[in-house]
């Protein structure tokens, strides 16, 4: 793919050719490039006022259309854009981010060609012990000796499990190993081992994504990935990034009882739990987002 | 929407950019017009290779690799490139099309909007008897006198159809009309209404929309559509198209039954219906496709 | 398709059993008839077990459990169910209904057959002025009098129209039409017709239809459908239908900017919208939201 | 989820009601368990005819109508039928199978909770050399003893990685581990780790899945899965999967190169490699799909 600069008529993103194929780091070894790219926020202005057709007569604005779209969730104007991805990640990162089913994917495939030796090894300051709070989370961080010894645990399996693979390749110069076939060898690599993929997705679902995996409940690898890309989003469109964060991202969702709740509060009631109709749980989590916690 | 010509390090299709944004004539009042596209045949290669990594060492042809593609139907770095198109369309058609799930729509709202007054009429070389031997086909031509009177009853049908829809608006200066809202004096219209939309779609999901729309069983009307769509895919992948002509397009597919009958005949048997195993109907359909009719 | 009872060991729904295979009437000739489900509350539980596997070491309650992922938008669990229904409406209608993508559709089709003299006729308490303040609604009712022309004019614009489609058909005792194919001859027919279809979807994509379609901006009519397959839910699975009425249909969304101010509110500021950063119309749809227009 | 027998009006399966919910092994450790379904070969007819009319005045026996749907590839009125599974599976063959998107899962999580001691050992009859031939398959079987060394090897390995995960875990009775988030902990397990999901799936894109897991070409640890959900299909929609199995998985494309050249060996020319216009790759796969290799 070369990437001397040519002619086109299309739409063009400056701040995103400015970083196209470029690697931008996340993990010890993992990488996001933006490979190609579609529309930018003109283009999600543009399809929006096809469905308008002559009913928008006097010109809006970009962003105050854009923030409108965002806000009452019309959201088939931001598929009208596109981006291509050049991605490489932990296959347990992997298995998390191929559940979002409306993208396009080319993946490495370990039945025709042999992995590198790498593997994400967390950074001390990401090694926690099992939250006990929430069930799917961390919680305090190791000390720095035990810290130590997982890395050196972590570390060790690793190599033992890329001595297996290389052996059971037999395909290094001198190998006793066997020659089995890549695609067995390759069941003994954890899934700490680092595979790539092409990944393109829609502007709208690409921020479904986002929703989900820069959210703080979301594991700490994937979400280091989603604010790259989140980064990429802001590069390429500077309108919709912000309404997003604005009405989607920094957001909070009041449920029914919730809002009465709010309106009693709003009116100088002292609503407490037991008068609010709210469980205890969701009680405690309408508390913290007001930012009323004791 | 600007067109004036901008650097990108993007990959280009020189032949797709000379006609983007021109409205290319369909049918009496419809076209296809191209807003944006993303990737190239070389784009295609590009993909594969993320899957095949290091397997493939020496450099393959791009058009041998995209013909493997195809015929062994790797269907996933076709996703890799993506189209975006402005189409005026009846809504007879729109209905068909609008079949095709997975791309990316904006259509017109006549909630919002008021449609403008054109509606398909078709040609008299166009006006046929329905088919006596197939459900949902056209037979022979109607006489020049029998199309003279059915394009008479669509223009006046249209007519006054359209005429009705002024009226229920009641928008125009000196109008009597009631002012009923849009999203239901649009009830009126005939379905041969033109409407318009952009259109996104991946090249894997086009050339499955071209199996069966630039097939002779599909309707003429969207069969229109689906021949300008095939130009463009000559103009953007050639390597991609000529493939898809030769695999998919041109291609027969022959039962387990049918290829057993084949090879009792290539052994010099001389097979009948009745010794072949297939029913009348499958057995006209294989002797159709070797061009053996009696 | 009998509907005999037989014994089965799959998940039954008993309130939904009660009206299988009824028309339950919509608008003036649509319905909407349960042909088959798939699933019920428990089925959601069961499937979010799965995922939790032992670490769910109490039995939680279903309810409660239900309540927990339609808060968190753990939306997987809910796509285990499933519905098939067979619906009848008008084209218009159906034009809006078919944007949900993610489902199975099987439509009558104009091709092969020919269609009912059936066509949308709006009682005169739906026939309503173009909102002002709406670009895509309606605002006051028509007089009376207005009410009854307009219904007089579009039962005669149906009734041309079906005697212009049964002529070009030609297939009447003693018609002098022409025989032109079905596919043809349908153009001439309005968007008020009614057509029918197979339809079936997830319940979460279902649920998703239902917080656009059930929601007071969707236009009248697809609302009637969304009502009707809102009260199905209710039977179908009470405790989803519960937690979706207080999550998504009663729930409000604040922006970041709209939490900030509440949060303001609450320590008992007098915030105007001139002091809160909001645009007029957020600040008004705020004040909306909170009761608190003057 | 009980299993009493309980009345429905539904479609009902009978052989495959006989095995609902019972594991059917797969691997070493695997297993698939039909946990629901909707519909059988009956509702495929059903959903066609709604497409039909009263376009089919006379009743087609059903199995005519099948075959005829699926040779022309009418697929919607196999996406009417759908089915539940719950599927246990190591994770390299849970990687292939994801790649089918339009699917419905829900899958254990490690991050919730803690793996079994399960690992896929292939039977020695399984471990094969990589093919020189082809560049993702297997070739020749290694010798007892290589395959004694080779099982020895995984099976060391598995028990290492299980040990390094129980110890980072840090949760049995008298452990020194030091209690590492399980989320963390997980990435030491290798890929041939068993996990485990709930699978929901169409009847048209279980076909597809099938066309392409069922065939030699696939890797044989997922085949395995793919031949105990072929003989799924052939309990609950017999009509189909025979349809299935003539008209697609026994089927041969034939290129519109590779047709020219069966026309022409019909009527009698001698056709070779160098006068058919064929690549020799192309002429080897014709030839082979004739049985006519030398």
């Amino acid at each position: 793919m070369s990437d001397e600069p040519k002619p086109t008529r299309r739409a063009v993103a400056p701040e995103l050719e400015k970083i196209l194929y470029e690697p931008l780091p996340v993990l010890d070894h993992g990488f996001i490039r933006v490979i190609d790219y579609m529309g930018d926020d003109a283009a999600v202005v543009q399809a929006a006022r096809v469905s308008y057709g002559r009913g928008t007569k006097h010109v809006q604005q970009d962003r105050g259309l854009i923030r409108y779209l965002l806000r009452h969730r019309h959201t088939s104007p931001f598929e009208m854009c596109e981006i291509k991805l050049h991605v490489k990640l932990p296959m347990f990162v992997a298995r998390q981010w191929i559940r979002h089913r409306t993208a396009n994917v080319n993946e490495y495939s370990a039945r025709y060609s042999i992995l590198d030796r790498e593997f994400y090894l967390p950074d001390a300051s990401q090694l926690a012990l099992q939250s006990t709070s929430n069930r799917q989370g961390r919680g305090d961080r190791l000390s720095d000796d035990e810290a130590t010894a997982v890395q050196a645990k972590l570390a060790e399996g690793t190599s033992r499990a890329y001595a297996d693979y290389v052996w059971l390749l037999g395909e290094e110069e001198g190998s006793d190993g066997p020659g089995l076939a890549r695609e067995l060898a390759r069941m003994v690599l954890p899934v700490s081992a680092y595979t790539q993929w092409y990944w393109k997705v829609d502007l709208h679902n690409l921020l479904g994504f986002l929703s989900l995996r820069a959210d703080p409940h979301a594991q700490y690898e994937i979400r280091a990935y989603a604010e790259v890309l989140m980064d990429l989003v802001r590069r390429w469109m500077p309108l919709t990034a912000e309404a997003f964060e604005d009405y989607r991202l920094g957001a909070t969702s009041l449920s029914r009882q919730g809002l009465a709740v709010v309106k009693r509060m709003l009116a100088g009631e002292a609503v407490t739990q037991e008068t609010s109709g709210l469980t205890a749980r969701e009680w405690r989590e309408l508390m913290e987002s007001l930012d009323r916690t004791p």
